[in-house]
């Protein structure tokens, strides 16, 4: 098996996604918090477009989040060059998303050739309170 | 087995929905553009925001609008007292989303008790040539 | 868009998918009932080994069924020569499944170079009482 | 939140699954390999019809694998007196399954009152090198 190697910082990762987004679309695609070998994560501020009854985060602004989260550690790890487009995506939605910070963990499962696999995660609070669990598909260039 | 029976005309849906979301988040949301039993379809102009290299829309923007069209079939059979939130969705990529007009085709395939399952298509011109398929579980109150 | 076309005609897929799996494994296989253009279904009589407790069919029995009837419209449609192997599956159980004949009922949505997605329901009686909706990608070589 | 806890030991889970499957189906199902909270794993050896070209193991049986993992660590948690169906599945494909032992890792990651959520992960050697990742949905009683 060949290595998964790091291609971005999180400074350099951050600013090529700043670039790559409108900037309409930027505030709702949350800020990074780390970036590790086959591990990133990023944290996002509910926005008021987000809103639904109860007081809770939408769904697609969840979905918006777990996409870009599979985005960025897919990018982390094949660089500036290639342009990845999702594939396919699951989300089990398993509790109601409060009005506070989410943290989105994506991990890099499979970095093959032609498609990367990444398992997303997010919470509030304790970690072992999911709110979402998603496993997304990335076509590779 | 119960047959199922629309709660809601286009007028209707169209007013309720309206209600549910947030302004901000309405023109994401595509117009209702036909109600029929067990089969609704709404059509979306892409906005700005939406946009991502190449020209294409987003695939947030379409998870969004497939997640509007499945809770739009389920609310138009259960009718407007009851809560509905999206507890699976899996969505197949399958071709380019260009800038034009998407129609979005819901049907729902089973409307039980606790949860509703849709089969949501995106398209742009010929029906034949998706660019996504889509099945979306909403638990019912 | 370049159109599909088959390849097999239902006595050549028959032979085909006989001489791809082992003896063991046939009889869970299914009959093919028609192979048209994007099109193929299949039937299945339940086998002792896939009862569960109060006599329906169990889920992997299901799921087996759904990955053949995907495999055979894939095959339908890219010929004797290549080897698919099943990249993604995504089932949801909608009924349970009486011990009676099984339809498989798949449906070739999209038939890339690299993948093909395929819609599987399965029914016993009428047609819109599902048993399951499956959504398969298989990749090609 | 209710903290789960186990209604069986290793022991006990063993015995209830295998009075809960016919004879016939026992071989294809593994086994338990240990019982913890929110964890159990079995392990697989490939039988003949599990066979498919390439001297790999079938999807289908990787499919009943992870259906069978998922169920015993929502049993494990829910005891023997309910009974839980397979709700919805979505499984990833990643490496082919060699002829070779099949460890089948299952975490419970909600118990809810009505739907119970499994990742089920499925490698051989090398744990990072998974083979399988799915999402198991299983409704209860």
């Amino acid at each position: 098996m060949i290595e998964n190697k790091l291609c971005f910082d999180k400074e350099g990762l951050a600013a090529f996604l700043s670039d790559a987004f409108p900037v309409a679309a930027r505030p709702a695609l949350g800020e990074l918090a780390f970036v590790k070998l086959n591990h990133v994560q990023l944290t996002l501020e509910p926005l008021p477009e987000m809103a639904r009854p109860g007081n809770i985060v939408s769904g697609p602004a969840l979905m918006a989040l777990i996409d870009v989260a599979a985005y960025a550690v897919v990018l982390a790890h094949i660089g500036p060059v290639a342009m990845a487009v999702t594939h396919t995506i699951n989300v089990a939605f398993l509790r109601a998303c409060r009005w506070n910070t989410v943290v989105a963990d994506a991990r890099l499962i499979k970095l093959g050739k032609r498609l990367a696999t990444v398992d997303v995660r997010l919470w509030q609070g304790p970690e072992e309170q999911l709110i979402a669990q998603s496993t997304v598909g990335y076509a590779l260039p």
